[in-house]
């Protein structure tokens, strides 16, 4: 595998564009679409908010059918808690789209992000279809990843090449976060972080949702800027089949290669949404170790890096650790805080569930001061390892969120 | 029932103390205690966090006492993390009280509060255990709740007084809070809140703890500031007899009256505790109705409370209400959203899933101007219903907890 420039156009066949429709406020870019030149296979994973926007539910129908070629989103509004008004709007995108490129509504996904609770104009995403349309291109990936953002304060893309055989399989992908982040996707059941990721991989639909699946749980469903879980996160993979590779129909070593690939992207794309946070100053890595399942170590991990108290020790660069104790201790998982080490860096802090020899409090005010934080947490019960990734909780966070609808 | 002034030392046969040992940096008073002229029965809930602090296990141990007389807190450290060498510090603090009070250890319980792996100065505990003991006065109910306090901003006590036959009854209780606070507690197992009720109530140890587990659900297991479990949550209830009432030792009548003067007193307490969470400029309350069970409305009621981004918006004074839905639909109980209605204090936001013709936005700015903010969610899939308390998120909450520790 190989890293390369890119993003949602990076794959062969992949067209995207993004335009100014009107919905966001400050009047920036919100209006954004991919196209596949040829039909693709696709694959989904959806928030598992019970209240799920009006795209989410419209997406999670379009989604059986059996092929997809393109996938229309805004930014600036979620269109989620709008009733029928909303699952209208939702359905009138994809038709919008589905009339000006000559395909099936059903073969058009969409998706939302932004406020809940306002009504969508969906006569500015119409009139501003034929432009969007009309605007497409190789170079329109950038223009896309740009589209999607709210409170990003960069754009996020990524690519990768894998080797299938002879053939070189491009995977590019473009997400946005940055807050009411706290993705819990699921393939085909029901994530504000949108991604999209376009692959040139010949792969059968099933393969596809077996690799996302694979994928989005170490990754995605691993990050967070503040706990919130949100009602409109997507997560699409559409894949094309114009790298020419042997079709993927089981889980051999194609499919190992392909996933690997697929995971690292993703992966790499869920690190640039904790370090774009909002509001945030540091980007934090907790792994969790020696858990007695892997579902414990993605467990205590995840609860870890969604302590309020330590992301403000964090922000604060206070060097209050036994703050990663009592969050790891409130996951509810099995383990004997006896046993328990706790790492700052490379530095042993706590050693059998109390304060390490090693500790040393100046060494732990100069880590504190990093911007990149790594904690790690040995429970020493298993052989089980998980990591999750985030951001520290400042004074910008409460800024930012404090005045979002006004 | 009716309410009285008091605290801790308003029941009859209880008096208490609180003076300076030199544990907090501030110089403030840190070390408490509470004492019965004669041995009570006593019930304790604890937090169910597994990383809990060596005052916690030593006082799940001595609970299984048939009788206790006093109890020893501190403020300034939570003697959590701290090894073999915490569990001892734990140990002879009440060691040390016992021995002054003629009690055996297993009489005594004990609770501390304060910065998690940090060894407790148990020297300074020692040598202020004379001055603590000589000071016990029926006027120090007031001082034990000043002692207890951390980053609280104001003592909280609470008393009510019910008549079971022709005897008036007693409950008097203080807690302190206001941050790493999201108690999740049980009785006989495993609460940084810490709260200590005293009744002159002739009740059987049984009937005690039945009465405390039934309270807390509804009150401190409903009260949060930012979400994060800690290590250290005890509340304690000594029942020591003096009111002369005939012994409560079955649910009966008597047992009723008494557990709904405890339960009302417990809710009061947790509302002091949500006004005066950490950083908080308003006090929030959300209830949740129309539940298929009342453990739906519970955690349906609390993970709304415990949404960063609602909390946020109403810092700000933003009505951005969709994120009550959000963190309403995050909680995994079964609900239809399009049937479901959230009310902002007395106006109707969300009809059905779709915002409410009734809506309007100047009124809901107006609303979320207010310093008590009210919100009611309709999921009208059942008739029950649970009520949780917290605070706003504000920039002062990220101060005070980015730097606890220096």
């Amino acid at each position: 595998m190989i890293i390369v420039k890119g993003g949602v156009t990076t794959a062969k066949g992949f067209v995207a564009n993004g335009v100014k429709a009107g919905i966001k406020k400050s009047g920036n870019k919100d209006l954004a679409l991919l196209y596949s030149e040829v039909p693709c296979v696709a694959a989904a994973a959806f928030t598992t908010n019970n209240f799920e926007a009006s795209p989410v539910k419209v997406s999670r129908l379009h989604i059986r059918n059996r092929t997809h070629q393109a996938i229309i989103a805004n930014s600036g509004n979620a269109n989620c808690a709008n009733g029928k008004t909303g699952d209208a709007s939702a359905v009138a995108m994809t038709e919008s789209v589905a009339k000006s490129l000559w395909l099936d509504k059903r073969e058009v996904l969409v998706a939302s992000t932004g406020i809940i609770g306002a009504p969508l104009p969906i006569k500015n995403v119409k009139s501003n279809i034929a432009p969007l349309v009309s605007g497409l291109s190789k170079e329109g990936g950038k223009l896309f990843a740009e589209t999607i953002m709210t409170t990003d304060t960069v754009a996020k893309e990524f690519a990768v090449k894998v080797k299938l055989g002879s053939s070189v399989v491009a995977i590019g992908g473009a997400c946005k976060g940055v807050g009411m982040l706290y993705p819990v996707m699921k393939t085909e059941k029901h994530a504000t972080m949108l991604c999209f990721i376009a692959t040139d991989a010949a792969i059968s639909k099933k393969m596809l949702e077996e690799a996302l699946g694979e994928s989005i749980i170490d990754s995605f469903n691993m990050v967070s800027a503040d706990g919130d879980m949100s009602t409109n996160d997507t997560c699409f993979v559409l894949a094309n089949g114009m790298a020419g590779n042997k079709k993927i129909v089981k889980k051999g070593k194609d499919y190992k290669k392909f996933m690997e690939g697929l995971k690292f992207l993703s992966i790499e794309l869920a690190k640039m949404l904790a370090r774009d946070g909002e509001g945030a100053t540091k980007y934090i890595e907790i792994e969790v170790r020696g858990a007695k399942s892997v579902e414990d170590a993605r467990a205590a991990a995840r609860k870890i890096s969604t302590s309020n108290l330590l992301k403000c020790a964090i922000f604060g660069e206070d060097p209050n650790w036994g703050r990663v104790a009592a969050a790891c201790g409130a996951v509810g998982v099995d383990f004997d805080p006896d046993k328990t080490d706790i790492y700052l860096g490379s530095m042993k802090a706590l050693a059998n569930g109390a304060i390490a020899k090693s500790y040393n409090k100046e060494r732990a005010r100069k880590f504190f001061k990093t911007n990149k934080v790594n904690i790690t947490v040995d429970l020493k019960c298993g052989k089980n390892k998980a990591t999750a990734w985030t951001c520290d909780f400042s004074k910008e966070y409460v800024a930012i969120n404090s005045e979002y609808s006004t």
